[in-house]
């Protein structure tokens, strides 16, 4: 019998959302042993199957960001959990139509004003956090007016965001930290210990954007202090854990970029099952 | 923006292996809070990821239960925690084709010799139990002489199978345990408890094939006596589940036969997410 074909970048996405999600203890977020009450795990294991058809679509036959991205927030946000991975999707869709970081860097560049267009349309459906008092608050009709009066491309809406989503800013620096994830995922070996090792490397070294609008700069930065401590040995993971649980401290953006980086690392021989 | 569409049926039977195993505690089997050392939650959730193509083509454009069996075989074998969901492919792949029970039986009324061929090929290469001395083993290439030379169709080998085997037993009976998972599911109302709830009715209720293959019959009898006191509220179910995972005790059958319940229940309104 023939052995099974490599992964296709559609599946190398969807592995990327389930590891991420399995990995633990992952401090604050839904993993295999926490739930939200109103987001479980299998919400996220959910999304990871319902938005098969439209990685495939743009592996298959490529297609636009934009719309790509709608249509992701479409087919899986029909649960009540609500969107678990729109950050995920705004660093995948590119990556799978452009296949790795520099072929992402390609699709980012050729965004256009109907990609921006799109993405709004799917991020007012979302429960995303949006910071108050913006100009392109999602919620206003008059944002799309403005984007095509100014012929705002998806990439500029991103850059004009990446000072407060660390997600966005992926796009406007080349997915250096998508980079730096893949790099951390080969370097602390293979499987589910290597992921969670990875994401508090990032935890310690980046103030997660999500965390920072939901609670501040200040709960970002002590969030960041405690992951180093844990990696120093000088806190204990779950004790840091459970505190992050009890206060609703979920890492979410560093959760997303931890999803992009295992989609680079698999597609570089890094190997989940071990 | 316009809602998602229904689950198709390939959906289906993925968002199947996936509440399955993601519900909890499941006494003795891997579940979210339990893995065996050489099979993980992942390498479940891996199978239910990969296994995709094959049920989009049983759905899309038919074709053999046997070849379809072997296929999913092949799409899910590649990793180090073995065939994890080859029984409730056994049951899934008629499913699928079938849409529904009464379909299904269709499908197993029309299997022939070459299905038959198909399956041996399949069950070669997983780890699957066999019970020894068997005039038909897997491991023996004069099993497929002898298939030939009886004119054995996939139903026949099924029939032959069903005494000692409950998911072989499904396509001999209507897809009767399936059928009562599926109404067990309905009982118990929605989510993760009713799937709980159900696969202990069934623990309790009838001897897993699989823990009488490797452990005897009354390592199976104690188990569904065991299962019938934790129903009854005179046995502790954290307890009994540490026990079985102690003892090796996995009720594999009576899993696979939940998934195909699972499908059956979606496919008829139950609703996973609440």
């Amino acid at each position: 019998m023939k052995e099974r074909p490599p992964l296709d970048r559609a599946e190398r996405a969807q592995m990327a959302m389930m590891l991420e999600v399995c990995a633990y203890p992952k401090p604050g977020n839904v993993d295999r042993c926490h739930d939200y009450s109103d987001t479980r795990l299998e919400h996220f294991l959910a999304s990871t199957i319902l938005v098969r058809p439209v990685f495939e679509a743009a592996e298959r036959t490529g297609g636009r960001v934009g719309s790509l991205i709608k249509e992701a927030v479409m087919l899986t946000n029909g649960h009540a959990g609500g969107n678990t991975h729109f950050g995920a999707f705004i660093l995948l869709i590119p990556l799978i139509l452009g296949g790795d970081i520099e072929g992402a860097q390609r699709i980012v560049a050729g965004t256009d004003v109907q990609d921006a267009i799109e993405f709004y349309a799917a991020f007012g459906l979302t429960r995303v956090r949006v910071i108050e008092n913006d100009d392109l608050d999602v919620n206003d009709p008059g944002s799309i007016a403005t984007i095509r009066e100014q012929g705002m491309t998806l990439a500029d809406i991103m850059a004009y965001s990446a000072p407060r989503d660390m997600v966005a800013r992926e796009w406007t620096n080349g997915f250096a930290l998508t980079r730096r994830c893949a790099d951390l995922l080969h370097a602390h070996g293979h499987g589910r210990e290597a992921i969670v090792r990875a994401f508090l490397n990032l935890l310690a070294s980046e103030p997660d954007t999500f965390i920072v609008k939901k609670h501040g700069a200040e709960a970002a930065e002590r969030t960041m202090r405690c992951a180093s401590e844990v990696l120093h040995g000088r806190r204990d993971l779950h004790a840091f854990d459970t505190e992050c649980i009890r206060d609703g401290i979920n890492p979410g953006s560093i959760a997303d970029i931890t999803i992009a980086g295992i989609y680079v690392a698999l597609g570089e021989g890094w190997r989940w099952d071990c």
